[in-house]
């Protein structure tokens, strides 16, 4: 399978070095990968025959500047050149989420799909925004838009929903799909300390961004229900359809007395489906501990399912960071050249 | 897709219900099901154009001889005819479980896949006894085996371990692995009584066997785990490497002394990787309330892996019952029809 990256950030990187750890893996199991491309903001490299993975493993380690890669660095390679060549099987669209346009996202998944190249993606601007009308251009041309890295990286949501409860309908999803807000409240649980401390200690960690608004105001659990909601149960709602409440009135005492009670507080994200139609919201909950979500700690995720034939599935995972997140693409990956496909919706 | 199920039981008859109630839902999802032979222990049912599902399952409600049922049932459509006639797609394959021969079941399977006609199954014998035999068989002639019913029905347990770690290394497998003991385990918890007393009521509501040896003493637990470890770590393991204890033993004052320190009994499937091999075994554990497998109650059924590149994965669910069980078969048959194939191993 001949692939391009378009994006070269942390979870590019994880990806070609993943393709070097997993290489005699992948050859045991048949799976050949060929990457021909990387494309990133200053230009990109083209091999016709595949890229030394392992070489650029080791250039990215200290070169920021894949142009400069030997051999197939270059200002002039680009998504144009991609598609032009017509050289590679599927992309991994990884470049920065904007989720007012989706692009430049949006363009390169459509354009790929086009041109019956399938598409992985870890980029949730583009899904929040167009998922069935990308996904209608994917069933036309006959391949693929593998999403599962957009709503909890390792965690299987997108999967769980679509090959483990197939034939099944969903009648409501439910989830800890944030990690940073989720150990944030674990730490004020273990050290009985305050949501800034919790918060600062994140940051310190590297688990929260400078920036952590997107996360503790609930709208990177907003965007992940809303992902699942539509795919899963056929919707095209948006954001703005969801209530959404954060973490940062979270108080120490509210967490002491939980735990007197023995129970927990997380952020969970729900969809419904009701008489007077869906709801969707994002709050805290105060969970006992006989409940499915109750043992999710730390930076884990999870996603309960509730369906009419099989069930209630509750699924529990999603390790953090880019290894695992590159694990996630490579899943998609490994499932497309099975020939797995999702052609009936 | 045109099936046959061979062997019609409770499973059989809730999947033919099954067809009917989801006729519409399969229809809006472009996957066509045609059930042209029903094959039972007497005869059986052979419609070329496909049997009136609504009216086989009125006609189950009060009959047992399917041979009977018009059009098309006759003493003398049988599995053979299946075969020679060579207009199925897949076999349901469902007749009664053997562990020593693996029969009839083996011969079935066996001779399906030889005839390029996919495998679904619900029958443990000839999995445990010969699976990798049987999947290479069926990667020779390019059609899939599937056996999501065998270990845990809805649970997607095989699902979890292909699919949703696809490109991972599985190190440990650890399970929930058979409802009936949880329920009984649950309700020594909960009405504070003995063994005996508990086991008697999960007999009167059908829970439990008369005979509940196989799953009181951790051998369907051994049979899934098996399962599990032989296709997800590429094992050819048998049953008698497995230490295996059930719960006869289990006193409600160890249940009651477990409850005050905040924990838990489960019976455990587990199986590990170590430098010395692998370790199997299924016995008594006493998890405390963070453990992910804590929260798994009554006839739930769910399991955990570790992996390498995504981390800890563990699955919660499996409705018990025949048509849950029934949707498992609908799941892996609607996946087939996807174009789903683990040709990999």
């Amino acid at each position: 399978m001949r692939i391009a990256i378009i994006g070269y950030g942390g979870v590019g990187k994880a990806l070609v070095q993943l393709l070097v750890d997993k290489k005699h893996y992948l050859k045991s199991k048949s799976i050949d990968i060929q990457l021909n491309y990387v494309i990133g903001s200053r230009g990109g490299i083209y091999v016709p025959k595949g890229i030394e993975c392992n070489d650029l493993a080791e250039f990215s380690k200290n070169e920021k500047d894949i142009t400069k890669f030997i051999p197939g660095g270059s200002k002039e390679v680009n998504f144009d050149l991609v598609l032009r060549n017509g050289d590679v099987d599927a992309i991994i669209e990884m470049t920065p989420t904007n989720k007012e346009t989706g692009e430049p996202g949006m363009s390169h998944i459509t354009r790929a799909l086009e041109n019956k190249i399938h598409v992985i993606t870890s980029n949730k601007g583009p899904i929040l925004l167009a998922y069935k009308k990308l996904n209608k251009i994917a069933i036309k041309n006959n391949v693929q838009l593998a999403i599962g890295c957009t709503t909890g990286g390792a965690l299987p949501s997108i999967n769980g929903g679509i090959i483990d409860l197939a034939g099944s309908e969903i009648t409501s999803i439910e989830g800890v799909l944030n990690g940073t807000t989720n150990f944030i409240i674990n730490e004020m649980e273990e050290k009985a300390c305050s949501y800034y401390d919790s918060l600062k200690k994140a940051q310190q960690l590297g688990i929260a961004e400078t920036d952590p608004t997107l996360d503790v105001e609930g709208w990177d659990t907003a965007s992940k229900l809303l992902i699942l909601t539509n795919v899963l149960m056929n919707e095209e709602k948006t954001l703005k359809d969801i209530k959404v409440e954060g973490i940062t009135n979270l108080k120490s005492k509210d967490v002491a007395d939980a735990l007197k009670e023995g129970k927990k507080y997380k952020l969970i994200g729900k969809t419904t489906r009701t008489v007077h139609g869906l709801e969707m919201n994002v709050k805290l909950e105060k969970l006992e501990k006989e409940h499915p979500l109750y043992g999710v700690n730390a930076k884990n995720k999870a996603v309960r399912y509730v369906s009419d034939t099989l069930g209630e599935l509750t699924i529990i995972g999603g390790a953090s960071g880019v290894t695992p997140a590159a694990a996630s693409i490579l899943r998609d990956l490994i499932n497309i050249h099975r020939g797995y496909r999702d052609c009936s919706n």
